[in-house]
């Protein structure tokens, strides 16, 4: 039962997930609005999240900080001077692109490092040309990707949104480490937005301007990165990777944590990997199949990354696609800011007595990208239901539960209906409540917005007490007592 | 034991519950950070908010919206010719305020709502300089606070970080209207950034340039803005309100719901202060005398708002202070997105098979300003004690519970208060654990945060499976079995 991006797209305009923001204007080039349902499963993902990396170690915590930020952060950084796409533009008409996504198009070769003089020659070499008018391009240029942001009035302050969650953990480390009576390592995560002015925004929510983050900054001791108190916990634990070595065979390997220890990564690090895998598989409920750790090149990734590996899902029409990080970005950002700021942001090694600065092991997530991937891996165009089926697990689906009295003429249906749903709030779950149209029709719909327990109350349940509930992934009915229908949800799930 | 603004901006900081963002650089102007215990508080009074006003009817549901937007958005709303500050500068040095404030600040009188040719006249008239270095003042005008940001290359579009959250449901009541099968009354709430360049950001949270708003928009047919169907239920709930008619006393009055009505106030506007007034005192537990209603004047309010109280509580030092407000601000936001979108907003009266445009009533709440006047509130520098106590209630307050081993050297009492954290853990509380200094000095620690209950682990604890459970509020002490704590929890919120 594939289906393509395009249904996707059509299924969570439809249901109203997610959709492009300011649409009566037409829509803006890489916004996206959640609706109801898409803001209940986003939620969902986020605390989901929370519950499970903030879990890890009681010195992780978390903060909630502005998107604006003076020029100084990103000139420590390096944003100022580096984060930039190469650009190239039409001599004749309007259009301009990524020149990466664009010779890539041309020649279906990665392209990904090269330099803009680089780039610029390789359209000269292959004879390129503007794909809307067929003139001339430009050289390729590099174009910074921040929105700066003029503040005050008169004798303005340029500050920019951050393009990436990660420098306001970064600015906030020192203070941070006092208030946690300068335990480490010390994990500081923040779910946020960011901005960055995308040449080519597309595909939804995988490549927005505005985005949410949900990142896990640990601040560590560098001397003890080959070390993980508990790795041997996770030695023999599976890893489905690709690395950098393999990549010719472009299916990845099932390796042991400890056999990418003997190939040469820190402890520490592949320690983080097995915790990343786990929330996919057992919090996210995502099939291995799906799933991989992409090992980038040097000319891949980020210039300040020692080791990074993206966190891969395969996608409709994408393929595997970059959800998430893990990237160990050594010193370079506490090292830039201790300079530029002039603050000391070295800690007492405690052991040897010496003073260090931190490392920081970076676990980055996009929340638009997991949420796009989360519907796209549970919808099922279900032939035989003859509806859409979207197989969300029961932790992060909209609604967990709906209640249906089973005809809405009938006052005391409804009044037990309104009983039941109550009960439910009551217990801290919130059911869909539904009264339009037949049972049938109900539970088609419930299907399509992933409900996994469909409650209907109907004559019986005046004598007995008990609802059918039915299941979204059995269709199974069964008639359970109102009186256990909190506990049932509770165990089932 | 009255303590002033500072105070509490020197607690904030100090307890790392929120401080100026990107401090290391000297700090922005107008932009907080909220560091660990800040966020878990912000997080805590965002989630009430949700469970109290999403609770009020089935139809009312959360989205979540992209923070830029188009310029047409704001060419509709008005912010593009109206949303502008009367500003003043100097005619030699840099300095420049708010004109309003300045004028307020030389001759102690509210001048809102002066047009800038009037403020000008007034600054002549009064022979008001420069504050900064007493030369000539420029003549006042108007400097509109939004931020503009270009988006893409080449050829730019020019968008808006957005003023209010509110116009964002504007945008998406089309669609949303339809997603909930044109089901009205509909809410759309919204919790999320705006932004406003103010001219002088300043104490602390009150007024940024970055803020989170949490809002409720109801949009409704305004045939029935005379009835509410539940209004007979709370007509003699008595208001605490400072009416236009009463601003010469200076105090509010308690009026009943049925009295505003017979004043001129329309039964679906007052049916509404009186939720707002419930979620106060019910659910942030803010004493009656704290709290009123202040009545805007004509030339006070919104060009937009038919009506207009702002929802005030009094901190220390600034007074009464504006947390939020009820708006009724009649068709002026859809008829503008009707006319300039050319999309057909308006909605079937089933009753009378019309069309009409319809109107909204909105409730507005600045969390950072709601935040901000928690603490204040449950701010006290408790002389007995020796230290502060944060009286926050229960279900905002960061920790509700704290897991204390009485010393942290005895292995079993270690592992017996881990097995409690585990435990609680598992029911969803979320203990602060701490086994640092003596005890005394861990629950002086926990008052200073607002810690409810301190479980402490004792040596009897291993032979009775009981737990000494220290309140807050009133320091007495009882012991709980380990079995019983999370029932003991949950029932003396």
């Amino acid at each position: 039962m594939a289906h393509t991006a395009q249904d996707l797209a059509t299924f969570c305009k439809k249901k109203g997930f997610m959709y492009p923001s300011s649409e009566i204007y037409g829509g803006l080039a890489g916004f996206y609005d959640y609706g109801h349902l898409g803001t209940l499963l986003k939620r969902k993902f986020e605390q989901s999240w929370r519950d499970y990396f903030l879990g890890l170690d009681r010195n992780y915590v978390e903060i909630d900080t502005a998107q604006i930020m003076p020029e100084a952060v990103f000139k420590a950084s390096g944003h100022l001077e580096n984060f930039s796409d190469p650009t190239v533009h039409c001599s004749r008409c309007d259009f301009s692109d990524r020149a990466d996504h664009l010779i890539q198009r041309a020649i279906k070769q990665r392209v990904e490092g090269l330099s803009p003089p680089e780039m610029t020659s390789l359209i000269e070499q292959r004879k390129l040309k503007c794909p809307k008018c067929a003139a001339a391009l430009r050289p390729v240029t590099a174009f910074n990707m921040m929105f700066p942001v003029s503040l005050g009035v008169g004798t303005t302050q340029r500050a920019f949104l951050r393009p990436e969650t990660a420098q306001s953990p970064y600015v906030n480390f020192k203070l941070q480490h006092e208030l946690q009576r300068k335990k480490m390592p010390l994990g500081l995560a923040l779910i946020g937005k960011a901005f960055r002015n995308e040449i080519s925004p597309r595909n939804l929510t995988l490549r927005l301007r505005e985005f949410t983050q949900a990142e896990l900054q640990i601040f560590f001791n560098p001397r003890l990165i080959s070390k993980h108190p508990s790795f041997a916990s996770v030695k023999n634990y599976k890893l489905r990777v690709l690395l950098e070595e393999d990549r010719q065979k472009g299916l990845p390997a099932e390796r042991t944590a400890a056999d990418l220890v003997k190939r040469g990564l820190p402890e520490f690090y592949v320690y983080h990997l097995v915790v990343i895998q786990k929330f996919y598989f057992e919090v996210l409920k995502i099939a291995p199949s799906a799933f991989r750790f992409y090992q980038l090149d040097d000319k891949e990734k980020a210039f300040y990354n020692k080791y990074h590996f993206d966190v891969e899902v395969e996608l409709a029409d994408h393929g595997f696609t970059e959800l998430g990080g893990l990237h160990y970005r050594t010193d370079h950002d506490l090292g830039g800011h201790h300079k530029i700021s002039k603050q000391n942001l070295e800690v007492l090694d405690e052991e040897s007595g010496e003073k260090y600065l931190p490392h920081v092991l970076e676990l980055s997530f996009g929340v638009d990208r997991n949420v796009y991937a989360l519907l796209d891996v549970a919808f099922d165009d279900h032939k035989q239901r003859g509806n859409i089926v979207l197989h969300l697990p029961p932790s992060l689906t909209p609604y967990l539960c709906a209640v249906f009295p089973l005809v809405k003429n009938k006052e005391e249906l409804v009044a037990k209906a309104e009983e039941v749903d109550a009960l439910l709030q009551k217990h801290q779950f919130r059911p869909l409540y539904d009264e339009v149209a037949s049972i049938g029709r109900r539970y088609a719909r419930a299907d399509e917005i992933g409900v996994k327990y469909c409650l209907t109350v109907d004559f019986e349940s005046l004598s007995d007490g008990a609802v059918t509930v039915r299941d979204r992934e059995t269709t199974e009915q069964k008639r359970v007592p109102i009186a256990h229908l909190s506990e049932y949800l509770r165990t089932s799930q």
